[in-house]
């Protein structure tokens, strides 16, 4: 049931670099991230029915589930408890090694969680809505945000950019909530009807008791009173960002006071990400993107952390194979299987192995 | 609009002792405690409809909204931010006075705070179904908990023993979780299916991932990142107890991996308090209570400090009038008209005032 994927780009999430760095405490090294993962079919097994060499294709966080229990059978994979298998760092159950992710020229994935690429869609752009996108998307989706209703979305990077545009595209009032006064333009354009410096006490109090629901991008703890006391009766507080530290909240009074709702949401299941990118097909949504080559990876990070990215920055993997063909020659390396290789030329190996 | 009501039972609610000690830094002295009233109406104004004089009748934790902002438009008066006016304590806006409880003889209210006490109803015992009731009824019927699901009661004392009684009532499985191993054959002869002592870690990891819904009663700071780890998939924790500290909770990452909320909700609309009035009487439900005079009023706060009640203490109004008529005889007082009366003999005042 397998589809083998040459990878073309892949987007930069923040999760690559807490896990490169094991910010989490939980990485394996080697470690190959990338879970925004855009390419061709190069070739499948007998028994796959949906998809053929040459298709395009895409693959998000997850490459395996166990497919039997109640979240599987309501197609949210993403919240399996006995076999969720994430796209890179993550313990296979057939091979019992780590899964390797989309800095690399190949993939091979199951084609239950292999995407199909609308041919519209440009596959650069296309990278970041296999996680930037179906984050957003889902909780959208699932508390049905839509015309008629006043929608935040805390934060303006790779996360909250999306945001924006889903929001803006489902019909809501989209107010955009940022600490930095140099986005509010931006913010616009992306399809934000206003937008509110969250420094500014009086700007937040103008909004108080008055939105449907807020998205919080934000992955840095922070005061989330703030925002919940912006919900109106019955509103709810979505947080997609898992913190490193807890986010401070004295929270009860104002849900139990106005019957407020905080919560959470992971990703997407795989029909929803389907379903999400045929959405942005007729919609004419992508992300907003820089593409690099691998070897500014380093660069990429650092921009990453200080916010300098709009919105979100692409690898074009065309560039691993020039990489290979060129730094690498004349050194010794190990490839994925942990052979000693001599690079005299490309491939340095079958297993297009990139290390950190 | 008006409905004098001749108070014969009063129950004694944990705000009555916040507010009788200022510790929500709110009180206006002198303070007359009381939302849990129960009673025979004695006179109604000219446009009164719905009450005549002998009617039962009872009120609850507030006796005035807007009436036309969208949450009274909704019969969630509870909610209204522009009026609301509680039962004492409260700034009354026809008056400008403070409003004064049930720990008294005889109150004044608009008809559209006025329940119907069905006659099947026990008076004294269903005094608490005003608050106590009401709190848990309406989050338990808000979220739709019923047949099939395992719902949890957090706290078993006046609110919780009430919320097991209704959760029970609802066909749901219903799991109480106290701190007191002395509580658990009494929860189960209230309506409990299962007892978990939650300062058992083994015992709370048996329920990990496994209730719809969890209403925690409790209004001391607690952790709430145990019970948040309970729910499953898309369950809820629903907070009515209202804590003085902040509950400690990393919250952040057990939501979102799960897509569990946590929220919370006031008391109940009018509308609703009466269908739960009505469900109470179809279905014999009322509050378990001990009785007292209103001269053992300290010693029931003192108890209800220490939690040794079973479950809810009542005052029965009779105890006033006799009260009045010996302990006070010989005495100077002050009446609600802060007037200075001597007490020769009964009624002191027409304003039937008592002091703390």
């Amino acid at each position: 049931m397998d589809v083998q994927i040459e990878i073309l780009y892949c987007g930069i999430c923040h999760s690559d670099l807490h896990t490169v760095r094991s910010e989490w405490q939980n990485t394996a090294y080697p470690v190959v991230p990338g879970h925004e993962i855009v390419g061709r079919v190069t070739t499948v097994g007998g028994e796959v029915k949906a998809f053929k060499a040459g298709d395009m294709a895409a693959v998000g966080c997850m490459v395996d589930s166990c497919r039997t229990c109640p979240d599987c059978r309501e197609n949210l994979e993403q919240y399996c408890q006995n076999a969720l298998t994430f796209t890179y760092n993550s313990p296979d159950k057939h091979t019992g090694k780590m899964t390797y992710g989309g800095y690399s020229n190949l993939i091979v994935v199951d084609e239950h969680f292999v995407l199909h690429l609308p041919e519209k869609l440009d596959p650069a752009a296309a990278a970041p809505l296999l996680c930037a996108g179906i984050t957003t998307y889902s909780p959208l989706r699932h508390w049905q945000v839509g015309q008629g209703q006043k929608v935040g979305i805390v934060g303006l990077g790779g996360l909250g950019h999306m945001g924006v545009k889903f929001a803006h595209a489902f019909r809501a009032h989209v107010v955009l909530f940022t600490t930095s006064p140099d986005k509010v333009e931006d913010a616009k354009r992306l399809g934000a009807d206003e937008v509110v410096i969250s420094k500014n006490p009086d700007e937040m109090r103008q909004h108080l008791n008055s939105f449907d629901f807020i998205l919080d991008t934000v992955a840095a703890s922070h005061n989330l009173d703030a925002y919940i006391e912006l919900l109106k009766r019955d509103g709810t507080l979505c947080l997609i960002g898992v913190p490193d530290a807890p986010h401070p909240s004295r929270g009860g009074a104002k849900l139990i006071f106005r019957r407020r709702k905080m919560t959470g949401s992971l990703i997407g299941g795989i029909k929803e990400t389907q379903e999400m990118l045929d959405f942005c097909a007729d919609d004419g949504i992508v992300s907003d993107i820089e593409r690099i080559p691998i070897h500014e990876i380093n660069v990429a990070y650092h921009r990453m952390l200080k916010s300098d990215v709009k919105y979100r920055f692409v690898i074009d993997l065309a560039s691993l194979k020039q990489e290979t063909a060129t730094a690498l020659t004349g050194r010794k390396v190990l490839c994925r299987q942990n052979k000693s290789v001599d690079v005299q030329d490309e491939p340095i190996c079958s297993c297009d192995w990139l290390s950190f």
